[in-house]
């Protein structure tokens, strides 16, 4: 077996064996496949496709490639949720605490953002004295005593997902449907919960531009993830408006506690609610139905609230805050953007907001970079909204003056505002 | 302008610019552009191709990489030929004299060979003394003199080329209209004549298996040196059996010797010929057919091997071996292959001739192995050819005796006859 042979297997279009797979990811996660025989292999695949066994051989090859979370002592109630990313997607703030307080397990290593805001590691930092690093005991052990627990990336977890994720980013060969799901799934796999929720975003702020698309994505991860013996289910949800009012790292953990409280409804509690109730549904093994009412009794009556408070004090963070959000500190900066025009906004380009939130210091343009943690934006009018010429749009927040201008720029740049009546846009598109 | 845009444009299926491609390739040449880079967009012209233009720009850079042979001074009477490589050929020692021996100017660098035979400058180094490296002002006046002079690569030649062709052999993007035809016509642009022929191959032996692929090689490769100033036409010719008799170094230059001396007749004679009136008719600016006449003519009154000797002799070698060839040394060992059946010589597997070829020492593995000059095959039998069971089909050489019985049996293997009648052969398929 060469890797030759396999770059010209799946150039003309053949369909790899499972060796053939293996001995490439290993080949080239220990470095005795050399990256140029790997891009050549990953365009291939761009244009030939792989099919579902194809792919969930993979997704278990770069699984396998490095550490895997032992979560087995908690039988299988583990529950972990991702997102394909999107602008104001805070949910795994809200929905780990309230799936934890039904009774599901949620052990979380969470990586840091790339692009318009942090990852939820850094969200989760925005409050004062929450550690991101615990040990591999620690963790477990915080696991077993209130069922939830959140972390940042530790160890050597899916080398071969990350050596082909950066090989990928540089050669014009992400947006792959096989490819992008066995990314996905490999981490998803080797985070080591038994039940699998999935967000994946469509429209001008997510990765897939359509839901059609995006569910053609999603369909091919759901049957990965039951390939590999997890249960996965998957909403394809609407991206192309932020979610939620609030953009930036602690104006997101503001929002999720609003939510949490019962403070805030609206679209962002809704999503929480079904993102929660299809991982309850699973690990419970109950309908729907059963689980939506669960989840929505745990926001109501407090007891998701009490869990995330519970979370933040045993990660050594200040749970006071979460009652009293006051003691959050705010951005030295403001600047309000106000509506250039009467009419009804038509669209928002999501990813120039991204953009926008972005360059106020919300989110940083490479690993390693810092980040402002209070910048951010507070979003007043959505698609569907009439807005009045001067009305306000949004404030922007940061700790550096000079950035505020020309966000706002970028910002009212990406809306479309005109006199058409425009529907209101749905949250969410479809299931699998 | 990055290189990762490059690469997506064309996974897009788009058209690239001029600077793009010489983008890609000087920034590939310098080092600056990464292996794993260059490798993803080959791969991505494997799939989308490239129009004319794009090739004949992809042409131009990779002939600009390096040096270039500059033979102004010697006008528009420039020749060069070229074949894409075939077992037996030997035609280039015959075209070369014969078109000098007419008036055309043939200063040609060549390549040693890699499988079953040596390059051309391998079998001229078979005639003691032969010097087939000399200095550039050395070259450039022995070509002002006799008006042929044919050496080894010297300098720094259309290294994108190498650089590039090194990084498809190793994933699987060799294969491609016109990566193929820009690597073979950077090649010719650099080297420097008006007038080329191109003897494109077809058959078993050759890289295109059928007359119409390889007729799309060549018309690429037509239009290519046309749009870049170049007189250029091609042959598609058989390579589904071995070219004339000999295959092997030694026995080769014997044989193009002899058709040079008029002593042998036959598919070798004609396709020499061909190639040398095809240039004759583009650097003289006349019909084919008077170009034809000129060329049988240097042939049959023995100016063609009188500037055959004069070349050998202006470049050390002693030309009395080509009027006494008894002078050539002979391999140690000789094996005469017997048919096994009475029937018709069906096919011949030539690919796999070359590699009886090969193994009786006349080819190297690897660049830099040592070659068996001696070594070879005398082909008595051919497709169409009848033949009675234990008649002579060929005899094997070798100076190593224990390589012989293994080539025999590869060399039988290779032959398929039975009763069916089988029609001879066409030489030429197709002009372009």
């Amino acid at each position: 077996m060469t890797m030759y042979d396999i770059i010209l297997k799946k150039r003309r279009g053949y369909e790899l064996t499972d060796e053939e797979i293996k001995y490439a990811v290993d080949g080239f996660t220990d470095g005795s496949i050399p990256d140029y025989q790997m891009s050549a292999l990953a365009m291939a695949i761009c244009f030939n496709s792989m099919t579902d066994r194809e792919t969930a051989t993979l997704t278990f090859a770069m699984a396998d490639s490095g550490d895997q979370l032992d979560l087995s002592e908690f039988g299988s109630m583990t529950c972990d949720k991702h997102s394909t990313g999107g602008v104001g997607d805070k949910t795994s703030l809200i929905v780990a605490p309230l799936v934890a307080s039904c009774g599901g397990v949620f052990a979380k290593m969470s990586g840091r953002g790339l692009g318009h805001t942090g990852g939820t590691i850094d969200k989760l930092e925005s409050i004062r004295g929450y550690r991101t690093e615990l040990s591999e005991e620690e963790f477990l052990e915080q696991t077993r005593k209130i069922g939830i627990c959140v972390i940042g990336q530790t160890g050597n977890m899916t080398p071969a997902d990350k050596k082909l994720y950066a090989l990928r980013d540089v050669t014009a060969t992400v947006d792959s449907i096989p490819l992008i799901a066995s990314s996905v799934m490999s981490k998803k796999l080797a985070a080591g919960a038994k039940s699998i929720v999935l967000d994946v975003k469509a429209g001008s702020g997510a990765f897939m531009s359509d839901a059609e698309s995006a569910k053609v994505l999603a369909e091919k991860m759901v049957e990965i993830g039951r390939r590999c013996g997890r249960n996965v289910s998957a909403l394809i949800t609407n991206m192309d408006m932020p979610l939620g009012k609030c953009v930036g790292n602690s104006l997101e953990v503001l929002e999720a506690i609003s939510v949490l409280k019962g403070e805030t409804k609206g679209e962002l509690r809704e999503l929480c609610l079904e993102l929660a109730s299809t991982l309850l549904s699973m690990c419970h093994e109950i309908s729907h139905d059963n689980a939506r009412k669960m989840a929505e009794n745990a926001l109501d009556s407090g007891s998701a609230f009490e869990k995330f408070k519970q979370w933040i004090s045993a990660q050594g963070g200040n749970a006071d805050w979460a009652d009293n959000t006051d003691l959050f500190p705010k951005a030295q900066y403001s600047l309000e953007v106000l509506s250039p025009a009467d009419g009804v906004i038509q669209h928002m380009n999501t990813a120039q907001i991204g953009r926008a939130s972005s360059s106020l210091g919300a989110g940083r343009m490479k690993k390693g970079d810092p980040i402002d943690l209070e910048a951010g934006i507070i979003i007043e009018k959505k698609t569907g909204d009439e807005v009045r010429k001067g009305e306000l749009l949004a404030t922007l927040y940061s700790n550096k003056q000079e950035t505020l201008l020309n966000s706002s720029i970028i910002y009212t740049d990406a809306l479309s505002i005109s006199d058409e009546p425009v529907e209101k846009p749905k949250l969410i598109f479809d299931k699998v």
